[in-house]
C-alpha cells in the first residue's frame, strides 16, 4: 500500500473573493478520490475573515488577561469575540471557538498577513470544505474530498501538529472495532481520527506559515464517502475530562 | 514538493530475538534519508516484550482501579508497573511511563497478540530506534531516520493517532520561529512536531492493530540529520498545565 502527497504548484497569495477551487484546479489535474488539503488561513482570506487591528476595541477584560499573558489586548478581544467558552485565560487563553474545536487563541493567526492585520479561522469550515469540493466537482466532474486545516498545540506534547477543521467528502475516523487481528482477537482499537493523521501528514509540506504552499494533495488513500462534517471528532462536555479539570482547576 | 509513503512488504509475524534491521533490509531497497517508521508492536515483539497474563498477580489497587474502570486487573497490573506517575485513575488509567511518556494504560497492547498474552511498550524506545538505524546502516551503507510509534488519544479531540516514541536520526522538532513570512514579517509559529506529524502518516498505512504491515517508508521528506531521541517534546512537569490540572483534579 502507498500514497504521494504533493503541494499544488503556483497558488498566488489568496484575497477576500478570490475562488479557491477554480484556482487550485487551474494548477492541478485532479482524480477521483484525491484528498484536497487546504490550509486554514488561505480559505480564512478568501472568506475575508481578516481584521484590522486598528478596528478592534479591546474591553478591560481583554486588557486584564493581555496583561497576564503578555499578549496583545486587541487579539485577545478579536480571540474572546470568536469563543463560545472560555476554558483558560493563563497562561494561555484556551477557548472553545463558535465551531466547538477547542484550541489556543480561537485558531487566530498573526503571521502570513500584512502587518496590522489578523486572519480569523473560517466561519464555518466544515461549510468551507462543502463549498470547495462541490465547487471542484462543478469545474471537474471529479469526486474528491476536502479537508481543511490549522495547527494545534497538544496536551503532554511539546510542538504543533496539523489537525482537520472542517471536512467534506470523508468520516472523521475510521473504526477498527469489531474487525479482528492477525491472531483473530477482536480488536478493540478504538476510531482512528484519519482526518487529523491527514492533516498531519499535509502540514509536513505546507512549509512556513501555511503560505507559500498552503494546498497539499493526498493521492491514493481512498477515504471518499459522502459524508459531511469534523463535530462528532468533538467530545461532548459531560464526557471531556481534561475540560473538566481547567475549568475547574 | 512531495514526498511519497509506502509499507514494506512480506514483514512476518515478528517474534522475540527476530532482527527487525535484517527482516527491513531484506523486504525493502532503503535510499540514504529515507524515513523508517515501525509500530512500537512489532519492535516490543522482537525485543521481548510481551507478558502472558496468567503469570501477572494484580494488586488490591490494581483490583480496585480494574473494578472502577471495568478493566482486567492483570492489565491495570501490567499498566502500574510501566508506569513511573498516576495522573489520572478513572474513567481511565492515564499514567506517564518510565520513558516520560504521558498515555492511556502505559500504551499496553492487548490487540494483536495470541490470547492471554499483552504487548508492553519497548523499554527505551529511542535506543531501540538507535540500534535499529545502527544496524540498518551496517547492513545497508544507508543513513536513515527511524521513528517508532504508538496510538494514542489526545484531549478535547476524538479517536487516537499516531504518534512518535522513539526516533534515531532526526529531530523532533523543526523550529519556523525567526524566519520571515511571504510579507516578511517575523514568524511566531512554535515548534513543528514533524516526527509525530510523520507517526501519523504512516498510520494511515499500518492497517489493523498495526501489526499487518507494521513498518512504512517515507521517502522525499529530507529530516534527516545526527540527532537522537524524542523526550524533548515532552513537557517537563513545571510547564504542564494539563498535567496539573488533571493531578489536582
Amino acid at each position: 500500500m502507498h500514497f504521494n502527497a504533493f503541494t499544488v504548484p503556483d497558488i498566488p497569495l489568496v484575497e477576500r473573493g478570490d475562488d479557491l477551487a477554480e484556482i487550485i484546479c487551474k494548477n492541478i489535474r485532479l482524480c477521483d478520490h484525491d484528498i484536497v488539503v487546504i490550509a486554514s488561513t488561505v480559505v480564512a482570506k478568501a472568506e475575508g475573515r481578516v481584521t484590522p487591528l486598528a478596528a478592534i476595541a479591546p474591553s478591560n477584560r481583554a486588557i486584564t488577561i493581555a496583561e497576564r499573558n503578555e499578549g496583545d489586548p486587541r487579539v485577545v478581544q478579536a480571540v474572546l469575540d470568536e469563543s463560545e467558552d472560555i476554558i483558560l485565560e493563563s497562561p494561555f487563553l484556551l477557548v472553545k471557538t463558535r465551531n466547538d474545536n477547542i484550541c489556543v487563541n480561537a485558531g487566530i493567526d498573526g503571521s502570513n498577513i500584512d502587518s496590522g492585520r489578523i486572519v480569523l479561522l473560517p466561519e464555518d469550515p466544515d461549510g468551507s470544505a462543502k463549498n470547495i469540493r462541490e465547487a471542484i466537482f462543478s469545474i471537474t466532474a471529479k469526486t474528491v474530498s476536502v479537508i481543511i486545516t490549522d495547527t494545534n498545540g497538544r496536551a503532554f506534547r511539546g510542538g504543533q501538529i496539523g489537525v482537520a477543521i472542517g471536512i467534506s467528502g470523508i468520516t472523521p475516523t475510521r473504526d477498527w472495532r469489531g474487525s479482528r487481528d492477525l491472531f483473530g482477537n477482536v480488536l478493540e482499537v478504538a476510531n482512528e481520527a484519519i482526518v487529523d493523521e491527514i492533516a498531519a501528514t499535509a502540514n509536513l509540506l505546507f512549509g512556513e506559515g501555511s503560505d507559500g504552499t498552503p494546498v497539499v494533495v493526498v493521492r491514493g488513500l481512498d477515504f471518499y464517502v459522502k459524508a459531511e462534517g469534523v463535530r462528532e471528532l468533538y467530545f461532548p462536555e459531560s464526557d471531556d475530562v481534561v475540560r473538566d479539570a481547567l475549568v475547574r482547576g
